[in-house]
């Protein structure tokens, strides 16, 4: 029996497919040998469904026990917290893991989904772009000099920054070859493929349950 | 003797003084009664005098004995791990504490800060209003049926959703009453006004320095 249970949607259209961000949670999961369950809401009425769960309609949420969770920052580290797969146990290490969690998520992840975002309506040069080269540019420098971003090997905060990193505009956005190979190294690993498959995999079951009785 | 130093800039312009980040470490340490000392890094050169320490260039980060750590919502979880005034010690606790914590940071903030940067070129319905709408409604819904975000009193999650909140341009946008309510008490607290007026006359100090000699 497990614990965890980690919420999505029951169904996305084929865009998002491989980006809903429950993938951040399965990886972690799947990168700690952490038994989960998944579990949906629906996808028709998610603007108001759960947000007694998610205050902004969002997902995923998690569950452990008698503690829920939203915001899949807080739900990685709450995994990494129960895992030394994800984070190291010292005070110095945790530090590390946390800042670059925080980085991933308010300094790249804060200017490369606005930017992609006003860019869904054409505009790629849209305003942000100074800023997207100078954060882009910063994560750069810093992987040019390592292979991971903390503790000197893989941790939770390689695979939130990977996750930002990897929406294909972004990875796309001028020539960061080191930025490239680490998107590519992070993302080959075994836990994100699982991980990757099984979101897909639930979303196309989900595409015959939804096609009208034949 | 204090282990904990905040680093800040020596000197910024007018406009952001009272929003340079480093209010949010002074600010939990003064809720927290934590000791703290202030340095600094030169304005002049910030862009790469101290990408060593803080790799975006940015402040604040924070010194705690043999712990360095940068981002501001790493080193508000920091603090508040160090105090029960910033976050319960009950696991259900610290999980309401962190999700509000990167709520502020990544679900508010993330749509905030880059509608303000955009706006600062007279464009205020600039593709992100939409964005805004949304996430600052959720923010009033919650707001207007709960006085604190996370374990029934004030904790670090308060701390930040009001930083995030009190930036004069997103406080003006819109009529959301139990948000400029929530705004007008978070920030009426004691430690808040200390933090405030250290920042302030710490600036205010160094407009001094900075004067040619007379």
């Amino acid at each position: 029996m497990t614990d965890l249970t980690i919420w999505t949607l029951d169904w996305v259209p084929d865009g998002p497919r491989g980006f809903v961000r429950d993938m951040r949670l399965r990886w972690a999961c799947e990168e700690a040998g952490l038994p989960y369950d998944i579990r949906t809401i629906a996808f028709d009425d998610r603007a108001t469904n759960h947000l007694d769960r998610q205050p902004f309609g969002q997902v995923p949420f998690l569950t452990d026990g008698d503690i829920e969770l939203f915001e899949s920052g807080a739900c990685l580290l709450h995994l990494a917290r129960k895992s030394e797969a994800l984070m190291p146990r010292d005070d110095v290490g945790v530090a590390e893991v946390t800042e670059w969690i925080f980085a991933a998520l308010n300094s790249v992840e804060m200017v490369a989904v606005p930017w992609w975002f006003l860019g869904l309506s054409g505009n790629e040069d849209n305003g942000l772009s100074g800023w997207m080269d100078s954060r882009l540019g910063h994560i750069e420098k810093v992987l040019a000099e390592r292979e991971w971003l903390a503790a000197g090997r893989f941790t939770a905060a390689d695979l939130i920054m990977a996750d930002v990193l990897r929406i294909p505009k972004v990875r796309q956005y001028g020539d960061r070859p080191a930025t490239e190979a680490y998107v590519a190294r992070v993302t080959g690993r075994p836990a994100f493929k699982k991980a990757y498959a099984d979101q897909m995999a639930h979303f196309a079951a989900a595409d015959e349950a939804r096609a009208p009785a034949g």
